[in-house]
C-alpha cells in the first residue's frame, strides 16, 4: 500500500473549513454546537472553566460544565456565559446519601442527549467515585457515538481502564508529555528508536484507531494510519490551563463535525460564493474529520499561545489564551492567507 | 578574613540573572516553577492570592494556595489561573471531625513532592490548629530541603518556635518592621548601637544562617555573613498586601534556583548569544542563590510599588502592584541598563 500523502498545514485548515458550519440567518441557537465539560472537584476549577469558556468563544453555542457542588459555585462565578451543573460528586459526599457512581452518573447522561459533543477530565481529579462517575459518562457517550475529548485526570481514568476507549474511533485523547508516557506504558508501547510521530502513531494503533494529540513543542497527531504535525509558532510559556483552550477548541470542532454529518446547511445552496466556504462536495469520513478536527484545534491553540506570549512574556496564564480564541478563528480560517 | 566586598545593585542583578532559567522551546510545564503558598483562613483571602498571583505573574508555571475550605471558595472566585487545595482547617471545625494537626497536614505533605517551594504564612493567621499544622508542613518541607519563604503569621509561629526555623538555611524570613522587632526580641537580639544593616545580620547569625529581608524604606538582605541593600526606589503608599508581592516573587525565584541546581537547560549549549542570558560557568553556592533571590524579589516587588504609585498614588491597592509584575521582569532583567 502507497504511503498517504501527507497534506500542508495550509490543506489542512482549508479542509477544516469545509466543516465548520456558517452563519446563517435561518440558524437557530445550538446548531452550532452544544458542548460540555465533566470536571472540577474539590481542588480544580480553572480548567473546566478554561475548556468550556474556550469552546464558548470559538463558537459553540452553548457551553456546559458538569462538576462537584462546591467547584460548581466557584466555576458560576468565573462566568455567567457558562452553565455549571453540580451533579458529580465526590467519595466524601456519599456519607450523605450513600449513591453509587450509577445513580450520580444519571443526570449527566440525560443531559447528553441534547449535546453534541463532550470533553472529560479537565480537573477531574482522582478520586475513586469521580472517575467511576466518568467512567460511566463515557460509556453512555459512546452508546450515543458521541465524539468526546479526553484529557487530563481523564487520561488517568483510561490509562488505569485502557478498554473504556479501545477501539472507539470517535474519541481523541490529548496527552501531555508525562501522560502520553504513562499511556504507552498502559499499552505496552515501546518508543525505543522510534521518531515521535512514530510513538504517537503506534500510540493510536494500539488504542484501535482513537486520535491521539501529542502535546508538545510540535504538536504530533495520529490515529493510526495517518499522522499529522503541528508546528505553527507557540509561546515559549509553559503555564497551567493552557492544555484547557486546546479541550475546549477541540469539543467545538467535533461539535461542527455533527453539523456537517447532520448537513444542518443547504449543501447544494452554498457555495463559496454566498458564505466564503467552499461547498463539500467531497465528504469527508469520520476519520478525516476527527484528524482534521484534531489539527484546526491544536493550529487555534498554538495562535492563542504565541499571541498571548508576545504581549505578555513569561508573566502569561491560561487566561490570557482565552481572549485570542475569535482572533485565532479569523485568522486561521477567514484571513486570505495566513502564515503558517 | 578580609570583607566580602559588597556587590552594586546592577551586579546582584546581573548575578540573578544567571540562575532564572530561559523559556527555551523543548521545556515543559512545570519546570519553571511549582510552588504553593500555605495560608488563608475565615479572616484572610487576599494575602494568599497576592502571594500565589505573583509568583505566577513572575512566571512560575504553576502556583498553589493551601487553606481552609471557606477561604478556599473564595480565593479560587479571585482567579481561575491558581489552583486552591481547602486542605487546612481551624480550630472550630474539629469539633466535626476532631482531627489533629498531624493528620490535617497529610494532604499538603503529599502535595509536596510536586513542589519546588513553598511560602508559609500570608493570611495564616493565629488559630492553633492552623499554626500547628503550618509546623508540620515546614517541618516536612525541611526534611525535603525545600527552599520556604516564611511571612506574616507565619513569623508568629517562628517567634514563638524559633527551633523550627533556626539552622534550616534555605529558608527566607520577610518581617516588616513590627515582626522584625518580635522576632529579634525572640531572639534575644539587641538593637542597641548597630545599625540596621548589622541588626538583620544579628538576627539572621541568631537563626543560624537564615535569609532575613527587613522589609522598610530600604529592604537590609542577609544570611548572616553578607548584606545587602536594597533601596531601589519603591512606592509611598503602604496599603496592606504589598509584602504578598514580594513572597510571591520570591518563591518564584526560588524555584527557579532549583531549576538552576537541577540543570534543566544545557549550561554548555547556552551563551549570551542564544537566550540573552550569560551562560552560568561560575557556579553560584546556595547561600548565594538565596541571597540573589532575596535581593531579585525585592527589587521587582519595590519596581512594582513605584510604578503603581506613581499611576494611583494614595489610591494605591495591594492588586495594583501584581499587574505591573511582567513589566518589572522585562524592565529588571531583559532591558540593556535598568536605572537602578
Amino acid at each position: 500500500m502507497p504511503p498517504i500523502p501527507v497534506p500542508t498545514p495550509r490543506e489542512l485548515l482549508q479542509r477544516a473549513k469545509m466543516f465548520i458550519p456558517p452563519l446563517l440567518d435561518k440558524m437557530h441557537k445550538g446548531q452550532q454546537g452544544r458542548v460540555a465539560v465533566i470536571g472540577g472537584c474539590e481542588d480544580y476549577t480553572g480548567a473546566p472553566y478554561f475548556s468550556a469558556n474556550a469552546s464558548a468563544l470559538l463558537g459553540a453555542d452553548m457551553s456546559h460544565v458538569i462538576c462537584e457542588p462546591q467547584a460548581a459555585q466557584v466555576i458560576k462565578t468565573y462566568s455567567p456565559n457558562i452553565m455549571v451543573h453540580p451533579y458529580m460528586r465526590q467519595s466524601h459526599h456519599t456519607q450523605e446519601g450513600m449513591q453509587s457512581a450509577e445513580e450520580i452518573s444519571q443526570k449527566t447522561i440525560d443531559l447528553l442527549e441534547r449535546l453534541h459533543a463532550i470533553v472529560i477530565g479537565p480537573g477531574l481529579g482522582r478520586d475513586a467515585l469521580m472517575q467511576d462517575t466518568a467512567a460511566k459518562i463515557i460509556e453512555a457517550a459512546k452508546a450515543r457515538n458521541m465524539p468526546m475529548v479526553v484529557d487530563a485526570d481523564g487520561l488517568f481514568l483510561v490509562q488505569n481502564r485502557p478498554s473504556i476507549i479501545k477501539g472507539y474511533t470517535k474519541a481523541i485523547l490529548t496527552p501531555n508529555r508525562a501522560e502520553f508516557a504513562r499511556l504507552c506504558a498502559a499499552m505496552k508501547v515501546d518508543p525505543q528508536g522510534c521518531d515521535e510521530a512514530e510513538v504517537c502513531a503506534k500510540l493510536a494503533r494500539a488504542f484501535g484507531g482513537v486520535t491521539i494529540i501529542q502535546k508538545g513543542p510540535k504538536d504530533h497527531i495520529s490515529n493510526g494510519k495517518q499522522t499529522f504535525v503541528c508546528d505553527l509558532e507557540g509561546g515559549l510559556k509553559r503555564s497551567g490551563g493552557q492544555g484547557d483552550t486546546l479541550t475546549g477548541s477541540l469539543v467545538t470542532f467535533l461539535a461542527w463535525t455533527r453539523a456537517y454529518r447532520d448537513r444542518i446547511w443547504n449543501l447544494s445552496r452554498r457555495g463559496t460564493d454566498e458564505v466564503g466556504y467552499s461547498s463539500h462536495d467531497n465528504s469527508l469520513s469520520d476519520s478525516e474529520l476527527n484528524s482534521l478536527s484534531a489539527f484546526g484545534a491544536a493550529a487555534v491553540t498554538r495562535y492563542c499561545s504565541r499571541v498571548a506570549y508576545e504581549k505578555k512574556g513569561r508573566a502569561l496564564q491560561a487566561s490570557d489564551l482565552s481572549v485570542e480564541l475569535g482572533n485565532a478563528f479569523n485568522y486561521l480560517f477567514e484571513t486570505e492567507n495566513p502564515k503558517l
